[in-house]
């Protein structure tokens, strides 16, 4: 088969690999349907992650199940399913408390961007749809499986509640999947900080009622002004610097809460700042499993629509177009086609 | 009248001074019951936290209104009063929304350890008992005033739920009072982290069910053994300083919280350790206003006494003896009676 293998910074290409196998009764291997780039993925790109010998790349997938190991029972060949970045047993405590993306066996998928791709802890991670989706939900289902499931933790964490006041710093694609989770949770004011007209226009499409074009001090001026001098009682971070990281603690009110998803980056929480804001912080890898179902069925019944993030599609053969697509900003994401 | 003033470290005099007096409408002056020395007061006691000229001390307090300002009527004089360590005018938005002690007119009080105290905020400050609660409640109440309410608040932060394992971090009179809470929020298990015989007797008193002597590092692995390897749902973090946090943080599974009341004294956070550990994060000063009317029956109805954190009764012309026994550790706190 064949994949995505970066090399180096700004070096990726798509080559031949060995087909994926069954290495353990828990795995399963699927075909991909469709997958993805990740901004994630452009921290090695970027040279800003230590790239440790070539390796392949992609962690977002949907697909086809093509073989399951003799353990796996949930889900059989020929059926569509939706995972994660991180694969789960879904029985261990932290799966049972909720916190799949922390599961004792969890592994990260580090191999998405192939046509096949195997898939560990099978039979917690996958979840098959109801039929095969057609092929108008397939990026919308995508999305779930990383960004849209990273935006509604962005939003769970930060407690959005019916009626109240969310912020989302970063107009990437989590940061507009926040908006749609905000939107979806009840909050009545959604504040997208965004200085580009393409993302605002669908941070506006998804929900947003005001946009923040400032930054840093001005930012969080900006939203003080919108919010009666208080702050936002929500703010939903998706940017992972300690710049964002600031301007979110300090766009909360005093006892709003801060959820934190973009990857922290040098980033260091001032005990005595955060103590005397009494702001709430709860972060980390989503645990995207909890919220499949749900999140599968708001796609699949037309209610959202993440899958308008992908903004550039190109055959798979063509990934690294997508990378660099995203890391010049020309597209918020692109879809892969295998 | 008398009262506490610091000169230096280690120099606390029992002095005259100024009656207070009525300076707005909104003040009221009491007339003090009891009083006591904080933890916190030892920051400068011990040099720890400057001393910016001589000052006079206390921030805890119960005791009868004597004079009210014009707009004063929730209390009368002759009543027997409740407050707290911030007052609040609990009419503005952070007080609607629960966080009177960053309400937008706070005054921190600092003059307690004296016959008569000026309260600001009175209207907003202050909770009147039914009747004049006899001697045998008052060092209760006044611990509601500042150190159980900050109990009280650390476990609400850390989101104390019924069977739920929390764990005390800190044996002072705010962690002593910590497991009261958690007790009455209904954790089915406390482990106390505490090396003091005497302390760990009270918290077993007060309803702790396991005793941590290890601390930093070997505390943690002592935590993770007691609960599955995993950790606790909810760790009170009442120290302030980096290694307790660390510890905190490190204690707590999973998703779990951690309420932090300590003052921070040069902690930060690192946001990638936060952030893999999906530990939620919330602290500050205790919103103690909140809590007055439920604490307070609490106390009254019997149900729950932290005025057994008061090892040492002292006159409060001997504040300065209050202070060396608490720096000393021969006390866990010292109750003043004018």
């Amino acid at each position: 088969m064949r994949g995505a293998v970066i090399h180096a910074p700004g070096d990726v290409r798509f080559e031949t690999l060995d087909d994926p196998m069954i290495l353990k009764p828990t795995d399963a291997i699927i075909r991909t349907a469709v997958t993805c780039v990740c901004g994630s993925d452009l921290w090695p790109w970027r040279g800003q992650d230590a790239i440790d010998g070539a390796h392949p790349m992609g962690h977002e997938y949907v697909g086809f199940v093509e073989e399951v190991g003799s353990e796996v029972t949930a889900v059989r060949p020929g059926q569509f399913v939706v995972g994660s970045f991180a694969t789960s047993d879904n029985t261990c405590a932290n799966c049972r408390n909720g916190w799949q993306s922390n599961c004792l066996n969890r592994e990260f998928m580090s191999t998405c961007q192939a046509e096949y791709v195997r898939i560990p802890n099978a039979q917690g991670t996958l979840v098959a749809t109801d039929g095969v989706p057609g092929e108008e939900f397939r990026p919308g289902l995508l999305a779930v499986s990383d960004v849209m499931g990273t935006g509604w933790y962005a939003a769970d964490a930060a407690e959005v509640r019916p009626g109240s006041t969310a912020v989302v710093v970063g107009d990437g694609a989590v940061g507009l999947c926040a908006v749609i989770a905000a939107k979806e949770m009840g909050a009545e004011r959604i504040i997208a900080m965004s200085r580009h007209a393409s993302r605002q226009d669908l941070a506006r499409e998804f929900g947003a009622t005001d946009i923040v074009t400032e930054r840093g001090d001005e930012g969080v001026a900006r939203i003080k002004d919108l919010t009666d001098g208080i702050g936002a009682d929500s703010v939903l971070e998706c940017v992972g610097t300690a710049e964002a990281m600031r301007q979110a603690v300090h766009s909360a009110r005093p006892g709003g809460n801060v959820g934190f998803v973009g990857v922290p980056h040098e980033v260091a929480v001032d005990g005595q700042e955060l103590f005397f804001s009494h702001v709430g912080l709860r972060g980390g890898p989503a645990p995207v499993r909890r919220y499949l179902p749900d999140l599968i069925e708001r796609v699949l019944s037309g209610r959202i629509d993440p899958g308008k993030v992908f903004d550039l599609t190109l055959p798979l053969e063509q990934v690294a177009e997508g990378y660099k697509a995203m890391d010049e900003r020309r597209a918020i994401k692109a879809l892969l086609k295998p």
